[in-house]
């Protein structure tokens, strides 16, 4: 095991009824910036509790944070903050208002252009504090750091972190994920899926709590994940979701050992020059990247077979087909295609993206060795 | 599930070579006070290495906290930091000294007499900062607001908990484990797997992810447990004990659950009666606790059976039986005897912590059902 130094602070309310406990959480003498999408959570009433809970505040708000959130419509959203002296946040949505609101708590503390940030240009050295009321568990950013913004102007999607970037406090009820659309609550599964694959499917670090909380949260997404789509109102299914996507990404598991994050960095790509959802992307590259990577993830696949998916018939080779086989067909049953012609991409955007890749000099995972060239071979097997 | 309002902000260093960083860890204006037990750091190093990062502090030291610390101890400990305005507080060893250094830090705030804050008469309103230098995987201590003193005079053993007694760090060094007495590893092991039980072994609450976790906790103890006495200068199998240990108690796995403690509860009387190490108390009263609780437990029990055991054949009965006793050869495998009468504690002592169980009004166990009758009972049992 490596070493670890780190603690996560971030306070976590979770169930039914916990929305009015943000009144406690936010200082009364603040003036809060409600931050939500496309208006999703008017439908469903959250928008109607947050307005409750903070009858005490002066507040404005700011919609229209779009899918992977876009530089441009944070950067009006920082506008407004200025203009109207608000000096706390609050993210109320799921994984794209929460990264949103972490780059602009974050931007509004910087003068220059605020994408110096998301290029290393400049360090995160402040952000006004906010806190998040989730809609929809997939991202784990209500308890980490890390936040993923898009300019759209250049297409480019990139990842940042910072520990000012903490959320105070994030609020969990999985009654407000009753209502999210098939496809939303199977993306959020995926993405929390495969956020524990790129910290578990290494190496053997002989790192035992790692993985076997890894395995934990896996066994808890197929078993729930096959139930959810036919009961999307039972509360303790939801719960359970919403509970392993926050551990999925709050840190926690992946510290004291090497994670992978190939099959992150290939999605964005795919979602950065196609718009396809985040999750999707995960479940094309994924399956590539595993077979790509069999000889040296080996171990850690057959753990997975027979720990998730009880597969222990076979030889090694056979472990290894069969568990990459039944995690695809997982996915599938989610009602998620998993090949790139199912979404209209062909070769063409191959070469850009492994051009991409070639021009940043990036090489992927674990090991180091998925360069531009194992890029490209990875999507061309998952056409 | 039920709902959760909780944070865990302590920091965590961990791994080998960590200790140097409380040098950055305690803000340098500050009085140190190193509090340790009887010695064993001296033979081990660690107090030579804690001196060295402590080279650009004041710092003075109050030596002798003993296993199940004294609140008469402690006291001499607050009147040294009062003559010496000592303002930071470093505990240096077990979960006894962890819990000494938190009793000590509130009491070092409190003007009446500190065992008021034991019996409830006073609220814990605050407490001196403090860090910890684990070097027992054991209570779990260096990550949670909990605390067990004993008053000598009365030969009373009491948990208490704040917010105001959370470390602000704590290093945990798997190679400061290397020399440890085989029955200090061995009770450390088991307090850790019954802090797990407690939480786990009660009954379907339909929390997965907590289940799940404790039963990768439970398996890390069981494989690492069974190797740990033959390598004990096996790293990576110290930080996955060590790991596990932290993780059974710093209150995450029990958020959202009911849980049990009654083998706690009466294991402290033991201790507090005969001084049997707190890790053999649990040994032998948690079969017990399980034998008259396994119509409720039913569940539960056999869930652990399989998950953490392997053991999947019989009837429902035989499986309760198979799983109960498997669990106490461990016990016994790490060299722990699981009887009463191995410790030459008889019939009268039974009477006696009934007899105080009846006149607390104490009535344990996650359903309310354990009364003075039923302790007695279980006791009885065990002997």
């Amino acid at each position: 095991m490596n070493n670890i130094k780190f603690a996560n602070p971030v306070k976590i309310l979770f169930g039914k009824g916990m929305i009015p406990e943000i009144n406690k959480e936010i200082p009364k003498n603040k003036k809060v910036m409600i931050l939500y999408g496309g208006g999703s959570i008017k439908k469903n009433g959250v928008y109607d509790q947050v307005k409750t809970a903070l009858f005490e505040y002066h507040w404005v708000e700011f919609s229209g944070l779009e899918a992977n959130p876009h530089y441009e419509t944070c950067t009006k959203a920082v506008k407004k903050i200025r203009a109207e002296k608000v000096d706390f946040l609050l993210a109320v949505g799921g994984g794209s208002v929460i990264d949103a609101t972490k780059f602009i708590a974050a931007a509004a503390c910087y003068q220059g252009d605020a994408w110096d940030l998301m290029i290393e240009k400049a360090p995160i050295d402040a952000a006004l504090p906010f806190g998040t009321v989730l809609t929809l568990p997939a991202t784990g950013s209500e308890m980490n750091m890390g936040f993923v913004i898009t300019k759209a102007a250049t297409q480019e999607k990139l990842a940042m972190d910072s520990f000012h970037t903490l959320p105070q406090f994030s609020v969990l009820d999985p009654e407000t994920t009753f209502t999210l659309p098939p496809v939303q609550t199977a993306n959020g599964i995926i993405d929390t899926f495969v956020h524990i694959t790129e910290q578990y499917l290494t190496y053997n670090q002989h790192a035992l709590v790692q993985d076997y909380f890894a395995e934990a949260l896996l066994k808890v997404l197929v078993e729930e994940g096959h139930k959810v789509l036919q009961q999307p109102h039972n509360y303790d299914i939801r719960a359970n979701l919403m509970w392993a996507s926050t551990w999925a990404l709050n840190n926690w598991i992946s510290q004291g050992v090497v994670a992978d994050w190939a099959t992150h960095i290939i999605g964005h790509e795919l979602t950065a020059f196609h718009g396809i959802d985040h999750g999707k992307t995960l479940a094309i590259v994924l399956p590539g990247v595993l077979k790509r990577e069999r000889t040296k993830k080996a171990d850690k696949i057959i753990q997975m077979g027979k720990n998730v998916f009880g597969i222990t018939e076979g030889t090694r080779d056979e472990l290894i087909d069969k568990t990459i086989d039944t995690m695809e067909k997982f996915f599938n049953s989610l009602g998620i295609q998993t090949h790139l012609s199912d979404y209209g991409v062909d070769e063409s955007t191959i070469s850009k993206i492994a051009l991409r890749m070639k021009e940043r000099n990036w090489i992927l995972g674990e090991n180091q060795d998925i360069d531009y060239t194992a890029v490209a071979e990875i999507l061309h097997d998952r056409i």
